[in-house]
């Protein structure tokens, strides 16, 4: 008997669903597996045996459709990060003895560069004990985009047609009053810009988009953004300012952090204030005008109803791909997405070693971003466009999205 | 020639320009009207003489669909309030100089509570100063939904749906993790609690939604809601707080002063906290379990994409009824919708006089908020249910949606 195991790791993304769909469906098809189990809460789940069996749950293409949907990760998931075996194979052991009580020998992990970790330290200790019948493998997921060794990352494509789409919304509404106004709107993104990036998309159709555009990637300077923002006014009446989370002056000091520090309530407690908050207190003091900070928060990363086709395809077909390296035998690798070219938009699925992605970062290029800082390049519009094309056809009941809950 | 003219005002929402549509093609149909004009920013607008001709940039049905689809006042809004015609006419006195300039003889103004005070006064001057031959007309707008004499207000349900969406979407993102969270999400509504209410659709489907729903209607109690938080936490392991941004305790203070008056950043400066901040902070430190606010903010006006068609098609209907009272004769009235019955959801329109809207706010009243004060009745969830059914087809290209800007 052969099983295949599917878990879910790190933040939740809209797409990650759809590659489990693509899991089941390869594996359902194939005739050398069997049952096809979930981990619940991933790695944790392993530890804990906590699994279920997906074909009884996902019974049909009705409810394979509804799942890849549904936002969120459907088998939960963890930030749980295995040790290092050569100091201490506790863990492993526990895996494996895990998977031989299943008859698990294939193991997919759906995660982000943390979670490849958990892959590469897998298939290492497997390797290492001369275990040649389980093979693991990783699927990309993260909608930071932030993945080495693929053009890009299902999840992404989704939240940047959710930021496109709420940026071009949000200047229908910021354009109604005849007075200066700031509208300083804060993407996601502790580490990489690509995000925020995807705020320039909202121009696709003759929008002004975002005034000025901050990614992490360049060093924030709060004279210059002042400025900027003043000469911007002079311009446009109201403006929209898109920033990462994570923009930091030059010394490395997050912008959230300049006021954090001194920042207590009068419970004496610290204050966690974004950076978009910090920036609009700063407008508010420096220019006077009307300004206002918007969180995308968790919607970017969680609005199925505005996902893109585009990215749920293809999170699908990374998921159909893993399964199918598995089959051929592979193990410790990576599915990543090739592109062949931008316009017509033509991609292929490779699989490559997950050592070349466990832990590292992918930020964005600096042929991405305009020499002031301020604004991203045509080239990055090329390079975001074709993620964020189609629109899904999700299934609403009494008005609101219908979703498929596993456990 | 007798011609008419359209003016929008007050905060922006997405069905707005649906009731914009309505009366630009019920006008075209009529042999009484000749041109259609749109003020610009409002009343402002009307003392610029900043007119469009709606006709010559609403050239046929592709571009009326798509200026129904588009989010936000496409002729622009804006606060201003007429003052008392009694003490001083001049304001009153432009305005009719500029209606007799530009052959003026219908004028609907859509809008919320505060633009129904115009409506009413100029309605009031007109007929004190024998003014027969101008008719003016209110046509209701307001995502709050506090308008008197109406059943609900155009605008309304496509933010509940948005709403109802989003949390539905926050309960499956919230959900993936293992350990005890809570998320707070603050909801619009200052004064009236209807959107907040909303959040309880995203049940509809057997969500959990919100575990609690705080409405400004009712007198909050800090140390009631930390108590409650920890009762639901042994429920369930993560849950989502529904609040109103205008929540206060029994006093009358707003739970968002209750930090803002001590609070200071670096620079010196008051720091603008909403209660969900505030709230988060206090979930923190008296239970120290993961806690997170979320603003709704601008989006829950201005999210087109998911707009409710019931909403735009009423929206639209009350344009259309506005333009027939007024070629009917009707004058100083408001157009109100009618629920006959909620299943079948049927309804009416009929105008009412405006003095009975204008100024005036409509509570979220007794029977639909239960005992404890912290969720909505079965009465409420009947009432809310029709308003954000059916999705709407809005056209996109190059992946985000197409709007029509007018100016």
């Amino acid at each position: 008997m052969n099983n295949i195991l599917v878990a879910q790791s790190g933040g939740p993304t809209v797409a990650i669903n759809s590659t489990l769909t693509g899991i089941i469906e390869a594996a359902q098809v194939s005739s050398k597996i069997d049952k096809i189990y979930g981990a619940v809460n991933g790695i944790q789940g392993i530890f804990e045996e906590k699994f279920i069996e997906l074909e009884e749950l996902v019974k049909n293409t009705d409810d394979t459709e509804l799942l890849g949907y549904t936002p969120a990760a459907a088998l939960g998931s963890c930030r749980f990060k295995l040790n290092d075996w050569r100091e201490n194979d506790h863990q492993f052991k526990k895996i494996t003895d895990v998977f031989r009580k299943y008859n698990i020998t294939y193991f997919v992990l759906i995660g982000g560069n943390d979670s490849m970790d958990t892959v590469w330290k897998l298939s290492e200790y497997f390797a290492e004990k001369g275990i040649e019948d389980i093979k693991v493998i990783g699927a990309p997921k993260t909608i930071d985009n932030d993945l080495e060794e693929t053009d890009h990352c299902p999840g992404f494509g989704s939240a940047a047609k959710y930021i496109a789409t709420t940026f071009a919304e949000l200047e229908r509404d910021i354009s109604v009053y005849d007075d200066p106004a700031v509208t300083i709107v804060e993407v996601m993104g502790r580490n990489a810009g690509w995000l925020t990036a995807a705020s320039a998309l909202s121009r696709l159709n003759g929008g002004t988009g975002p005034s000025l555009i901050y990614l992490c990637e360049t060093a924030f300077d709060v004279e210059q953004f002042i400025e900027a923002v003043k000469e911007k006014l002079l311009v446009n009446n109201a403006i929209l300012v898109a920033i990462s989370e994570g923009i930091m002056d030059k010394k490395g000091v997050y912008i959230s952090e300049m006021v954090q520090s001194d920042f207590q309530d009068n419970f004496g407690h610290k204050y966690i204030a974004g950076a978009g908050r910090v920036l609009e207190n700063l407008v508010r003091e420096k220019i006077g005008c009307k300004v206002r900070s918007i969180e995308l928060n968790l919607m970017q990363r969680s609005a199925g109803h505005i996902a893109s086709q585009v990215d749920l395809n293809e999170a699908k077909m990374t998921g159909r791909k893993a399964v199918q390296c598995l089959l051929e035998g592979v193990t410790g690798e990576f599915i990543s997405i090739v592109r062949k070219c931008s316009e017509p938009y033509t991609i292929e699925y490779k699989s490559v070693p997950i050592s070349k992605v466990a832990n590292k970062e992918k930020k964005v290029p600096a042929n991405f971003i305009t020499a002031s800082g301020m604004n991203i390049t045509d080239e990055m519009l090329q390079y975001l466009k074709p993620l964020i094309q189609g629109e899904v056809n999700i299934k609403y009941e009494n008005g609101i999205p219908k979703h498929l809950v596993l456990y």
